[in-house]
């Protein structure tokens, strides 16, 4: 390591270690959109940037963005990520894309570099679902795709809204209110997003780091109910059931058994039932079930994946109603479409990945990302993955230095070379 | 039918009738153990007798006796059932029995049969556990079968405890409280009670009625605990998955499919997981879910088929825990033995239903009834069912009265022939 990268793996480990120990709960970080946590953390990065010659402002959605001095309204790639967390959560989702962006600002500064083109870096000060029930709101606040409804939405914990919380950051409520973007679209190049892993799979693989390849949409439904009859459950013989738990159970299986085969042809899908239940108000160990909910979600960045798995869902709960007797009671199903990341920027970020001797290695999102919001914007977009162990929204999450460093060693190749 | 057979059919609809409204609570009948709705039923039950010239008195449980004068301390065949119900149930669970042996006393005696050896009615008032949470209290009472934490166990309804119930009743608690029977062993010859069937197996086969072959025991566990890993339901791909619900799923099936194998063998079983869920507290749709939760119940005649059937359940856990990765953690096992009707007592009923015209068949009973106690006591007894449609313990339970006077016909005949 030469004398830079360790000067900015030390100024990476005090930005990380300020912010933990501002916004910490006592269990975990909480920083709230638009709230306490997340000023600390603005007004620590913007002390820092501004003592390293770098200029700070707003968007007209109270966005940080940072940047160097002279790069003007030409077309800037941009890097970002979100400052907020949920509570009692971790401190690298979200932070580390911000600051892997301010240390190439910073190591660009220090090196005296000239780039063709500028890059900027933004920290939304809204996105995780989790405080409004709708997320990508400091994304959605910028290119002006807030509803009146999502703007009205309360804060579950200061019960302000969507719209007081834009307004008191000083927000462009003219533009916002009105769907236009706070921002010139035509100053926005490309989007690259820094983010931890959420699951396991870098960790299992030994990947320091990875290139992600698209976001996974889903088609779910909270609850479906399976319903056939209930009965006492020493006196019914099997052949005149109609058991509720075992037809599902039968269900599960039968997918569960697809989901595998379609795994084993490549396809990329996730499928999850999160939820079981029988009626806590019937239920007894020795009562046959009449009744019992389960959830549903497949994700995949393939529509037609998706849609495949979902027809599976259906043509298996109409063998299993046939075959058992029961009947299964649909909601109505929930949709997000896949976000696929630009290919040319994907194939760029491998070939440098590899020019580092870091893993070429493509991976799926499973979860949403603002990167999300620029691909439907039009706007290129890719996103780094860095290994972190024990999953994400938890204190427990756990991103090593080293794998952190890397991902700003190749952000920082990426900014040179991406088109 | 002969005019005897036609008066005691219409003597069984006024009984039925004059209970059911005097006990009808708006949805069902309710006839809480020792509290007002079976001391209607008692009450109109002995005047009927008296007015039939048949001597009533109560045991020193309370229970209510009947039987013809004369008849003496000798050795007695006891036609017994019971006088209580759940809350909102149905007219005929337990007080068919008592009427088919009452009305067997009238015929005898309008009939003047004289009988090597009497018979005696009983009605127990108190059998199920809902009230106390302890079941068979009546005949438990009788023969001296209740501890003093029984005694001590508070009705859900009354708040008064058994202790207070019986005392009030006039039951002898010196006897009871010291656990010494209230009646003479030496008095009992055999026990025969006549119940309707509580499944759907005597309906779907045509049977008016049938004879008990045994009372099934049952090993039973109220909430085994799969333990995996929780985990985002996007960004875990199935290898790295340690999901209790598909685990619970696959176990279910794993059981499912022996069951039906060791049904063909010829096995007396019936398996029920009647409760599952996934903790509502931190499921999610968009969870893998951590913790999944189940019961179990496996019933049979045979001790040595519920006991495969539970090392089954261990062996099947310990394999899914090992190829799926969760843990598997049992409460303490609940267990009720199984009580087998006398072979020449089901001998005899099953010749004398050939000798009717009605069907030579046998059936397991999977609800305990008080049958049990007095098999307990080395009393032979054995059982009469009768063709019920939609189950018990609800008020849609549908017992034909040509059905039911069948069997008071097979009764009849049992009390000249057994021995």
């Amino acid at each position: 390591m030469n004398s830079t990268q360790s000067e900015l793996r030390a100024l990476a480990e005090r930005l990380f270690s300020e912010i933990r120990n501002l916004t910490y709960d006592g269990v975990g970080v909480t920083r709230e959109s638009y709230g306490a946590g997340v000023n600390a953390a603005v007004k620590t990065l913007v002390d820092f940037a501004r003592a390293e010659g770098i200029h700070t402002h707003f968007d007209g959605a109270a966005n940080l963005v940072l940047s160097l001095p002279g790069g003007g309204d030409a077309p800037a790639l941009w890097i970002g990520s979100h400052l907020d967390s949920l509570p009692q959560s971790g401190n690298y989702d979200g932070l580390a894309g911000v600051i892997a962006g301010l240390l190439c600002l910073v190591r660009q500064n220090r090196e005296g570099l000239t780039l063709a083109r500028a890059f900027k870096v933004i920290g939304f000060v809204g996105e995780e679902s989790v405080w409004f029930g709708k997320g990508y709101t400091g994304s959605s606040a910028m290119w002006g795709r807030l509803t009146l409804e999502d703007l009205a939405l309360a804060s579950r914990n200061s019960g302000r809204t969507l719209a007081q919380c834009l307004e008191d950051a000083g927000a462009d409520m003219a533009k916002i209110r009105a769907g236009q973007p706070v921002v010139d679209r035509r100053e926005f190049a490309g989007y690259i997003e820094l983010h931890i892993e959420q699951g396991p799979v870098m960790v299992q693989r030994g990947w320091p780091t990875a290139v992600v390849s698209g976001i996974r949409g889903s088609r779910r439904h909270p609850k479906i109910r399976c319903v056939g009859e209930a009965g006492h459950s020493g006196a019914v013989p099997r052949e005149f059931r109609r058991d509720t738990v075992v037809a599902v159970a039968d269900l599960i299986m039968r997918l569960d058994a697809h989901w595998r085969s379609l795994l084993e042809e490549g396809r990329d899908l996730v499928v999850t039932f999160g939820v079981i239940g029988t009626d806590p108000a019937e239920h007894s160990p020795t009562r046959i079930p009449g009744e019992t909910m389960f959830s549903f979600d497949v994700r995949s960045q393939s529509v037609a994946d998706m849609e495949e798995f979902h027809g599976l869902l259906r043509a298996e709960c109409e063998a299993v109603s046939r075959q058992r007797g029961v009947e299964f009671v649909f909601d109505r199903r929930m949709e997000m479409s896949p976000a696929m990341m630009d290919a040319g920027y994907t194939q760029v970020l491998t070939e440098l990945s590899r020019g580092l001797g870091l893993p070429a290695e493509l991976i799926s999102s499973g979860s949403g990302h603002d990167a999300v919001i620029f691909t439907e914007m039009g706007i290129p977009s890719a996103m780094i993955f860095i290994r972190n162990d024990k999953g994400s929204h938890n204190p427990r999450e756990a991103m090593d230095t080293d794998d952190f460093m890397a991902g700003v060693s190749l952000m920082y190749e990426a900014v040179q070379r991406l088109p």
